[in-house]
């Protein structure tokens, strides 16, 4: 516990918002900052969520414990529509009270003695959690604070966000984000096919966290699951969740799809031991957010309510790239996130978002938060109202121009 | 992973009821096993929860993330409400989605190198997730499926359901269920003294499960928290559950309070250090949820109505525990716990539960699964209503008379 590098991210965030606010009582704080949804949940779903929570009053309508695994409607409603035409089987996903956790249990998984791999930048909780499990060394503040015994695959603009995997040692785990947290970039089919190539060759297992892929475009040829690609099956895992597709950051609801193809060495199944994690530390997912999740997918109205809800998010980082472009920064991102990765060339991330607070009250993230690639750059979250988005892209343009 | 004995207990009754269920497809299976409520929630809590789901789809309504460790105003209610005149500040409260998942980020935060103590019998989810962790070495199958590295405390009729201290030798941590699971015995305060006492002397951590507390009469002199105890913000972590307590096994709610006197032996402070497991590997509780456990505490009106659920099982108890005695058997628990332990002489657990469940469709939960220390027991649970139970005793009496 002692390697884990001061707070985590977002509630240093939040700290030093506070602070904020202290030192300028008046100021009206906006936050393009952590991901946290904004928008209400549409009212297909909360319906059935309150219709369900009343319905436990009553002898009919109450349940205790549900399957540890989540409900099969649910894990049903799931295969068939986020996984359609992959071969995806319902007993293969496995409901969570979102992915963050879901890394945590995968973490327990593996133990302590994986060594893991990881873009860089990324989301931190894979490190932080494999630091957790005591799977690294220390952390070397020389080098941005990298630790020992993990991998760092730089995704930069240079590599067009993905790594030359001729040179990355192998790893038994791989951690990867598409579209990813911080930079937005969604990976390619040819990336993906490459990096299940790797994973096969390696023996490594893939995590692919897929938060984010409601926010893929349509019109791009980037797979939103990593079964769209061949031969992931025998690879991946895939994370996901209903925070950033349905506005569940606060209901929890996610999941994870365990295919069985996936074998240790051995060729026993990881599914089997992810079951027992599942079952020994973790009892469930909420039900009533179980059932908002199946009204979220289950009809077509609902797929349609939820499809509206990112559409909005996804015009709020259009008028984010087009401030900051018109600003003449390196603007990424966007296009298949809800995130705009910004670059300050010669700027350390800390200050550019200690002086964008300072100036405009605006909450962004320092980029090198999400590891030592991320230096130099912030991220902007399109998660608010357009309201504030645009009042927060006019302050940043009169204080930037 | 692979040192994980068979399946984990609940699930496997499980797999044994539905294969009973095919044999039998007109048997009316009566469950008296997994420790499930069955009774509807109180519509004062229900409402709250229904309520605050609809506001979800309004802009006024609407919440995201809310902090990792849960609502102020939750951790506040559980503050003064369950601990009252214990010293116990609501930013001690962590709130959880419920104690098994508590135990698995308490064994994140322990990490693989402790060592642990345990009652025998007792919930094996302590057990279990220190496997998983790695804390253990492997199963001696002779013994009764002991695993080597873990100390397990004999609590047994013969020496009041507590251990003699004096011959148990020091661990780092060590897991205390009282009101037990399964044994239903609640531990005086004498009893919990000694513990405090024996752990402040060892420097050992406790982690003490509470979920069953509301359940412990009020007429004898039992501790419902161990912050009742002298000395105990020094040594314990305290485990808790809205599950049994308001009905909430499948809402998921629960709390761990970790006090700030609870340092490590260079003096800083654990709850440090579980505020980061939490930051990194949960992202709080269901929002929907916390209203609902809010709603339990509140008022005078959620705490009536929860005390008269749990007043229900505890009837139950009453019928399972006269039942059995006038069966002539040796029964324990039921007083303070929703759950009675029956000793069945010179049989093993297994053909107990299989023979009742033959002859008389009751799932009951073998002994053993708690721990060798519960050869020979089975456990039968007050969860269920009041004419299943009946019905469930007079198959009982006929078979067993």
């Amino acid at each position: 516990m002692e390697k884990l590098r001061s707070g985590y991210l977002f509630p240093e965030i939040s700290m030093r918002r506070e602070a904020h606010q202290k030192k300028y009582p008046d100021a009206k704080v906006i936050s393009l900052g952590i991901g946290d949804t904004t928008e209400p949940i549409p009212s297909i779903i909360t319906s059935a969520m309150s219709e369900y929570a009343l319905g436990l009053s009553t002898p009919e309508g109450y349940q205790g414990y549900g399957p540890e695994q989540g409900q099969k409607s649910l894990r049903k409603a799931i295969a068939e529509k986020v996984y359609p035409n992959m071969g995806i089987r319902d007993t293969e996903v496995f409901i969570s009270d979102g992915a963050q956790c879901d890394i945590a249990r995968l973490q327990m998984l593996f133990g302590r003695d994986v060594t893991i791999a990881v873009q860089d930048p990324t989301f931190p909780g894979y490190v932080d959690s494999g630091v957790i499990m005591g799977q690294t060394g220390g952390a070397d503040e020389s080098s941005g604070g990298r630790y020992s015994r993990i991998e760092y695959m730089r995704c930069a603009p240079e590599n067009a966000f993905f790594p030359d995997l001729a040179t990355v040692p192998r790893t038994d785990v791989i951690f990867f984000c598409s579209p990813n947290n911080p930079t937005g970039h969604a990976a390619s089919r040819e990336q993906l096919r490459q990096l299940v190539d790797f994973a096969r060759g390696n023996g490594s297992i893939v995590v692919f966290d897929s938060a984010y892929a409601s926010y893929v475009s349509a019109d791009g040829d980037k797979p939103r699951s990593i079964y769209e690609v061949p031969g992931a099956r025998e690879v991946a895992i895939e994370i996901s969740s209903f925070s950033k597709f349905a506005g569940f950051t606060g209901v929890r609801l996610g999941w994870a799809v365990v295919p069985d193809e996936l074998l240790y060495a051995d060729g026993t199944r990881v599914a089997r031991d992810f079951d027992r994690v599942v079952c020994t530390s973790f009892n469930g997912a909420s039900s009533v957010a179980q059932v908002g999740g199946l009204a979220c997918l289950a009809t077509e109205e609902g797929r349609e309510a939820v499809r509206r809800v990112v559409g909005k998010y996804k015009e709020n980082t259009r008028v984010l790239v087009d401030t900051f472009r018109a600003l003449g920064k390196e603007v990424y991102g966007g296009d298949d996130s809800p995130y705009v990765w910004v670059r300050f060339p010669g700027q350390r991330s800390w200050e550019v978002f200690a002086e964008i607070l300072e100036k405009t009250h605006v909450i962004t993230v320092p980029g090198s938060g999400f590891g030592p690639g991320g230096e130099g750059f912030i991220r902007v979250s399109a998660f608010n109202s357009r309201e504030r988005v645009v009042e927060a892209c006019a302050r940043l343009t009169s204080f930037l121009a």
